[in-house]
């Protein structure tokens, strides 16, 4: 029995304790029992000793062996649009990466902007800004494809982990992981659970938070925040090295490596644009998220940009489809069975009195810094997300702001820790930097993201109507 | 522009001609476009050119593109008991074949019951019997586990492809396919499509035709036919050899290269029988069969006998999500969309008058004979199994008649040719007969079990009160 073996119960020991507590005043039972598998669901995934997806089948097996949830609605989540934008959204993103479009696109970036280190820096983010609408595991695209350009030229530039890794590592790698999220927040397809708060948005407020409304809400602060990014962290890390001229040869090289556009690639930038054209019209088209996404896949299959066997072993999708499928139907039991609402009523009686915009700011604030809590930005939208809609749903806002507001901090928070999400922990992982340094400027970038979203946001979101 | 790339379009070329045809009359426009996106994408199976699941997708995105069937239908397929049923069990079957339990298995079988030629003959239906209810992919059941014991037992007795094929090999392919066939009729996850055919009796007779339905129904006629299958073809085919010692020792062998089970084949024994126990037993405790296959799944899990890592790269099991769960989606929409009840309509028309038994007799010839003109058993069922459940609904007929006469039907008709199926493809693909004989013998064998069926079967299911 290893210690592993061991945190794999402590989720089956919580559930088991709270079930011997007995539901609260007005609870129902039904409603209580689905509180406990989620949270202990919930917690398994925050534990990282299983798969996800394990954590999520057991979860959702034992709703159904104790008869909480019919089997019908058990497989809902499986067939349901916003998993299945993130499903072909993932197919798609390997094909980008398989292509190497992923990386000509970053080195080009690269090539043109890298003028300076912190030239460097913006186009680190002019990559990210570029991949993040078509790449929507924000780990693929920032620890698959642009944390091993970025750590390859830190160490061009001679800055390595073991050796001078303040001289220019730790400011390009701060860059990255942070852009990382802020492209990952701008975007509906920017991270893999971003349609679970989409999707919360429809039930709670009956509001269809497409692709076009997403970006709409988030350009503006998103591209404000990524356009100061490399500037404030010059402050907090500032690089010593002066010339970047190491890296201007390492990057020609790289390019020159990778020789010609093939056809693959440039059928795909013609299909990912239609894509990306498609999404901001579905005012004049009508066809939704999932659609065009679908559209997209299947113009690769019959250009055969990628075959369907390549597709098929992709299974990061499949293991998506999983997890996030599970995770939905989950969440909706969550709410179907009466547990939402009796919470929601009960944090109402203490909220009263309290002016709406004030509310909605105290929280946002939880919402955001409740990620010091958790090591997994998925299990944090899942837990909190549509618990906070509801809430907020008693007040007289615009649905719009509420959703944006949350919506966005979903990803910004992860800047707070270094475990916070996959691309994270691998850019940390590189080791430039030491973990009190990253909690200090994590700290520090949380309130350059809270002011630009809150003022820059607020402002832009009064001109488009939200409130 | 290859040959292979001509024939991607014909699909297209037939859909677009009967477009031009207009619809018939009594028939609407929504239903007749329908009916023609199914047909061009059954017509596409047929073909074999682009993978399955390509022609499902590009169906399926057809018919949202053109607002035939909303998205949010048009994924439900994917969230539906009856394609999990059997994308879990393919996964459950990958771990069988992993363990390598399933050639323990057979082996077993061979070195048990293989002490003649005949002997050897049992030896491969046990082995089917064992496995049918547990692997559903027949294919991967007949071609991937027994189709190769088959062929090195051949060798072993000195009848190879090229040198006396018919001493031996011959008669041990042809009840290796023929037995495959068999086993694949007698249990609903003996079989990739016959949930499609449990689906469609859903349907059209709100009767749920479970697991142990069809196996009730099924386990006697399939049994008569099992045990007579190696005698029969004793005249058939007959064999020359009399010694099967070489094939004796040669499973020795193999079966000590095996070496001791291993914990994981233990734990996966349990495991299966407990699965098929309750498969037998939902009567008492109610769980469907799709709860009780994902059970054994998050069994096989929790015991690690399998990780999640290794599941879901088992790609064959998400293929089989997209095409089934697609075509069970196509299927639906062309009933919801009124193809299906106009052309019963039509066709009862022609009918009145007909004794029910008459007509069901000769729905089933129909249905079993024209499998001549289909390459695929999974798009014969598509195509045909539903629509003649609504002809045959308009009797007075027990339901569980109808629907075991088709279901059971529906992988038997496979004997015919040597191209209906995955296994029966690679059987006849050893190249022990030519296809002369192939058919010839076939067409012998679909009288062979239409006699079984009929008699025994309908005996039986007059005993089990289905008439």
């Amino acid at each position: 029995m290893e210690l592993n073996d061991l945190k794999v119960a402590y989720p089956i020991f919580i559930g088991f304790f709270l079930w011997l507590l007995g539901p609260p005043n007005g609870l129902e039972h039904d409603a209580f029992l689905m509180f406990i598998i989620f949270i202990s669901t919930i917690g398994s995934l925050l534990l990282r000793v299983v798969p996800m997806a394990m954590s999520v089948l057991i979860g959702l097996s034992f709703s159904i062996v104790i008869d909480l949830i019919p089997l019908k609605d058990a497989l809902k989540g499986f067939g349901d649009s916003t998993t299945w934008l993130v499903v072909i959204a993932f197919l798609i993103a390997g094909v980008i990466m398989e292509t190497g479009l992923g990386r000509r696109l970053s080195l080009m970036c690269i090539d043109m902007l890298g003028r300076s280190i912190m030239g460097l820096g913006y186009a680190i983010c002019a990559s990210e800004l570029i991949l993040g609408p078509l790449v929507p595991s924000n780990t693929a695209r920032g620890g698959g494809i642009i944390a091993p350009i970025v750590d390859s030229m830190s160490r061009a530039l001679g800055s390595e982990p073991e050796r001078s890794p303040k001289s220019a590592g730790e400011y390009l790698h701060l860059v990255g992981a942070h852009a990382n999220l802020i492209t990952a927040a701008m975007f509906l397809t920017g991270m893999a659970a971003n349609p679970l708060i989409a999707r919360a948005a429809q039930d709670v407020f009956q509001v269809d938070f497409d692709w076009s409304t997403w970006a709409l809400g988030g350009i503006v602060p998103g591209l404000v925040g990524l356009a100061g990014l490399p500037i404030i962290m010059m402050y907090l890390s500032p690089p010593t090295i002066h010339s970047i001229d190491p890296v201007r040869k390492r990057i020609s090289l790289d390019i020159a490596d990778l020789g010609p556009w093939t056809w693959q690639e440039r059928y795909m930038v013609l299909i990912l644009g239609s894509m990306l054209l498609l999404w901001s019209t579905k005012a004049i088209h009508g066809w939704g998220t999932t659609t065009v996404a679908l559209l997209g896949l299947v113009l690769i299959l019959v250009f055969k940009v990628a075959s369907w066997d390549q597709l098929v072993k992709n299974h990061k999708a499949w293991d998506t489809l999983i997890w996030l499928g599970g995770l939905l139907t989950l969440a909706t039991a969550i709410k179907d069975l009466g547990f939402i609402s009796w919470f929601s009523d009960h944090v109402d009686q203490g909220l009263e009195g309290l002016a709406p915009f004030g509310l909605l700011i105290i929280l946002a604030l939880i919402y955001f810094y409740s990620m010091y809590l958790f090591s997994m930005l998925t299990a944090h939208i899942a837990a909190l997300a549509g618990a906070i809609f509801v809430v907020a749903s008693d007040t007289n806002l615009d649905p719009y702001l509420i959703i944006g507001v949350i919506a966005y901090s979903s990803s910004l928070c992860g800047c707070l820790t270094n475990y916070s999400t996959g691309p994270i922990i691998i850019y940390f992982g590189n080791g430039y930097s030491n973990p009190k340094t990253w909690f200090k400027i994590g700290l520090l970038i949380s309130f350059y993201h809270l002011t630009i979203w809150f003022v820059v946001g607020s402002l832009w979101w009064k001109f488009i109507g939200w409130w």
